[in-house]
């Protein structure tokens, strides 16, 4: 199992390195929310000002240098892609803060909180409209089949994690298969776009899609563990807020099936008839800690990260693929 | 000004004669709505059980002949454009009648009714991202180019609806703003990448798209005049929501305009205010008669109506030219 005490910083270090690209980025992300239509710009700074790690972009911008993508100041393909896959990232935030009846997001009121349910739609339709708008700009129908069908696959995984909802009886790899719609689908085509602007062999297409993918999953496991570990302010959203909703995550499906026939009344009064009051949360973490969950789906999530730093090794090494490592670790450290 | 009699009858006419194109676009939207996730075909079958009249994708396919694309069994982009158009339309259904919470669609429970605004907004996505892929299987970045600037132009003008309700000072150009973004747009664009499928002049090209525009603010300012005149079973839907929800639309601008001021005092308390009793409805189609507010409507979307049918005139006479015009003019019709 891969180490890294120094991970907490991976991050930052990989935003440094390309710290050029991502200032880029910020800038082309700023510009295209323009609209004459006041309320989009100022929806769009509200995003803008809560901030985010922008990881997304990040691994299309490494992913392009990574493949020897040689920017100019008439080869930005990069950044624009970068972009791009940020705003259907923040459009679908914004769709699923109103699903989710959200308040909070990154520590600050959510969108949907200061501006409404609707222009949350409406304005998340927008990013959704521009970033086709930025993927036809740059020009590659590699690039637009590869993004277009991330985005349908997001749509799938978000109606599949609405139709387990509550639903004790989930299986595991159902649970999976939504994680890896609403998440990893688009980590893995953030890495593979970067590819696609180079004429590198497939196969570190492909290396860099199952590092996406890996890394999506793993980044999701420990999401859904840190709803019932962390401290709201570490996470940035309400701690609980998973459980309110009668999410199925793997956290409860591990202390769900490690539970005595008592506790697994407790759950399906939580969970399924969604039952709740202020004791609740106390008693479900102390469950979750009596069997383990959290380190079960940690286990998990570390066993999908060792498969993302598996996927880089076609790469020869560099502190780029260095820094790519560590942002791995980094991501499964969050919850240690 | 143009007159048809026989105008109701003119838009099953035009269907009649693309009978074969339609069949074909209704083949590939239900199996484009296809996904592995059981929710997504089921509110697409209630969608497509709804019906609705495919004005756009028959402005499509239509203005694809109009321009002598010749189809063969091979040569089908035409239907899968058509498809692709009215899959961006159904998405901005589903997420307007959220936006709008709306019960009633074409006279049926909508699909937020029957299946919950979490659903509408996932399934709009879902839509819209299938688009996309339509657009990309396509393969023209100028039809990508056109649809997804019109998909933006969609939001936008969303948005600045809600930016506009409930405030009777919107002067008229805002209102045609709005109803430019929200329906025109999509017209326009549905004419245009019909044109764009075979290398006529650009003439016939931007013909289209003045056909497409005019006709789109025609058919949206009837349609808001419908929803102070129809009776529920001809609309489809309910009359007096948009009073209901405080929309700003021209009959309200009308009548206001023209307002006594014991009349303004009432218009303010209902559009403005949002204080509404069983009583006001009443009273408003009262006031909206005695001010000839929907006559005023109608005769500006005569005149759109009317620009419409100027703008074909570049073509030769043609049977499927005719069509056209009497769809224009059937389009108009609905309110008299």
């Amino acid at each position: 199992m891969l180490k890294d005490a120094g991970g907490e910083s991976a991050l930052s270090a990989l935003s440094a390195f390309l710290e050029e690209d991502m200032h880029a980025c910020n800038r082309a992300i700023v510009q295209r929310m323009q609209s004459p239509v006041p309320l989009i710009p100022q929806l769009g700074a509200h995003l803008v000002a809560a901030g985010g790690k922008r990881l997304r972009p990040l691994l299309t911008l490494a992913s392009a240098r990574l493949c020897g993508y040689e920017p100019a100041p008439d080869r930005q393909r990069h950044v624009g892609l970068a972009a791009c896959v940020e705003f259907i990232h923040t459009a679908t935030l914004l769709h699923d803060d109103v699903v989710d009846e959200s308040t909070l997001r990154r520590g600050l009121a959510s969108a949907n909180a200061v501006f409404g349910n609707k222009a949350s739609v409406l304005v998340g339709d927008f990013l959704f409209a521009r970033s086709f708008q930025l993927m036809t700009a740059d020009g590659s129908l590699r690039v637009m089949a590869i993004l277009s069908a991330a985005s349908a696959t997001i749509a799938e995984g978000e109606v599949l994690q609405m139709a387990t909802q509550n639903d004790l009886s989930t299986p595991i790899d159902r649970y999976l298969e939504v994680i890896h719609g609403k998440t990893a689908a688009l980590f893995a085509a953030a890495c593979r776009v970067g590819a696609v602007l180079t004429d590198r062999p497939i196969a570190e297409e492909e290396a860099l899609d199952a590092f996406g993918t890996n890394l999506g999953m793993a980044f999701q496991l420990v999401d859904d563990a840190l709803d019932y570990a962390a401290d709201q302010q570490t996470l940035g959203k309400t701690v609980g807020d998973d459980m309110r909703e009668g999410k199925i995550t793997l956290p409860v499906l591990a202390a769900y099936d490690a539970a005595t026939p008592e506790e697994k009344v407790f759950w399906e009064r939580v969970i399924e008839q969604g039952e709740q009051t202020d004791a609740d949360l106390p008693r479900a973490l102390e469950l979750i800690a009596k069997t383990d969950a959290i380190g079960v789906t940690i286990a998990r999530a570390q066993t999908y990260a060792d498969a993302a730093v598996e996927a880089l090794s076609i790469f020869p090494e560099s502190e780029l693929r260095g820094l790519l490592e560590r942002t791995v670790q980094y991501t499964v450290n969050r919850a240690r």
